[in-house]
């Protein structure tokens, strides 16, 4: 006789950290695949820190569980009973069957694990999505170049562990922030990482100049928050940081001092500075097409004039104020 | 009988907003050009608000003006003296000669003026580098596509006025910010913009929704503060937000809460948003890298199993506080 299904159903919207009364679990009957479906037999459930999101209400890049709800989550399932040639019985399969022991699937969500790959459960972690946000966001947009400095914050979890040893083998120094003197150690020792600093024990400040003598050029930020803001104190020209998790901010209550940047990692959106002396070599295209734009009266342009050099500290003083209106020239 | 030359120095560092007593007036002789140089009489001296920042003594992009020293500025000036055939008595050149009358060239930093391009005064503005730094930012970093929305900080500014009507020329909905209603109107009747928000009288986050109703694409930012934080509240899925000025930190005298992103501009930097579903085409390349590291022992990976469905709130409350150590797997 078959075993009863037990799902884990989101019972209210968690306020700040998770409590275990914020999930209810519910008995009830395995399902049955009908024609075309398959029942699914959870053998591992993934958590991942994306979860906390789809737990608000707050709409992100995907809409939010509704109470009663099953938690979403990916799984290593196997496939007990068939309607679907596809995936006959006994498949080991990578599904999203989420937080329950059964599941119905009608394939099209399913891929059949290639065990030549690796154990079942790395289709969860290294060779699955935490792998892959690692590697494509590493080579996508962080785009290390060997000699240059890579820092890595939540340095030895899912995601920021196999980020720290590809950038190690691309040829990066490799520093990483992680919690507590036994993962630093894990971190230096096995992982390979150049340096580890503990961010509950050290300066951030003084540890990433100790660390990184040659600056940040790549930060893989799992966490935002204050290893973020102290990374920024130390970048390089052209320095790339990649937003890819907001683990600090995921149980905050309110949002943080100062620019938020988690909507930019659901808009997959950029923040980019700009120094006009690094893009000299486009002056003829500018003077063509602004200077045509002058010549042919398209483009409006005014000036506020002052005159006398004696007057040009007030008139600067005015001008952070925003007193001007239009282009501020000292008529000598 | 020619006149003196008068400078503004330097007299002492401005704490927050700059004084009029910061800076100090300075009398003396005219200099004499030596062989190869040319004595340069100012006509117009530019202010810009990067003065600010060189006024104080934090390493920036450029090194800090010591106390004494002349304040440095582009200025539109005439050779009134000449010993280098180059520049003929009567040029009018782009030099930097800084806030004084008279300054000595020896010619490496001149640009005779072109005098078809328009009045001289506007290789300070719309046709120097303002101009320049509207068009290049725009186009080279913010890369607006016809039919996407524009929003631009200082939007009557120097450089924010050109870059609004360059935005708008390239087909954009273009929405700028300014401060108080004359400029405002300006915006709209005179620049194009199809609307402006007064931040002094206007609700920020409000204003951004009733003007971008599709959400911003192009966030073309010259001030930071309040106008940046509500912008990304209102991002478009693969935005661009431009840091070229940071007018609202100028005089502050100690650093913004929450992460301060003037160090993006100096280094001209980036912090970008990042989502694996984007990024699922490149999923082979990453199943042979990935695959073939972990195949060659060559990548360590650790899983931090628990036990039982019934546990996987627990753990995902441990995974968020950072207790996991590797990645978190149930055993359903």
């Amino acid at each position: 006789m078959m075993e009863r299904n037990l799902s884990v159903v989101l019972a209210r919207r968690p306020v700040g950290e998770p409590r275990e009364d914020d999930f209810r679990f519910v008995e009830g009957e395995v399902p049955e695949p009908r024609e075309g479906e398959v029942l699914l037999r959870t053998r591992w459930l993934s958590l991942d820190p994306y979860m906390r999101g789809r737990m608000s209400a707050a709409r992100s890049y995907a809409p939010p569980l509704e109470i009663g709800e099953v938690i979403v989550g990916a799984t290593v399932s196997e496939v007990v009973r068939s309607r679907n040639d596809a995936f006959p019985e006994g498949t080991l399969v990578l599904a999203n069957a989420g937080w329950q022991r059964y599941a119905i699937s009608d394939g099209r969500d399913l891929r059949a694990l290639d065990p030549t790959l690796g154990p079942p459960t790395y289709a969860l972690g290294i060779l699955g999505m935490p792998g892959q946000t690692a590697y494509c966001a590493l080579f996508d947009i962080g785009r290390p170049r060997p000699g240059e400095t890579v820092v890595v914050s939540a340095a030895t979890g899912a995601v920021g562990s196999v980020a720290g040893q590809l950038a190690k083998i691309a040829g990066c120094r490799v520093v990483g922030v992680a919690g507590g003197p036994e993962k630093c150690r894990y971190a230096v020792d096995e992982l390979g990482y150049d340096a580890c600093i503990d961010r509950r024990a050290e300066d951030l400040d003084a540890a990433l100049a100790r660390h990184c003598p040659d600056g940040i050029d790549v930060y893989f930020d799992n966490t935002a928050g204050a290893i973020l803001e102290a990374v920024l104190r130390r970048l390089n020209v052209g320095a790339r940081m990649l937003l890819v998790g907001l683990i600090e901010h995921y149980n905050a209550t309110e949002p943080p001092k100062g620019p938020y940047l988690g909507p930019l990692l659901v808009a997959r959106a950029r923040i980019e500075g700009f120094l006009v002396r690094d893009h000299l070599a486009h002056t003829p295209a500018f003077l063509r097409h602004v200077g045509g734009l002058v010549k042919a009266g398209r483009l409006r342009y005014r000036e506020h004039v002052v005159d006398g050099l004696e007057n040009a500290p007030r008139a600067f003083i005015g001008l952070l104020r925003g007193e001007n209106f239009g282009k501020v020239l000292v008529r000598v």
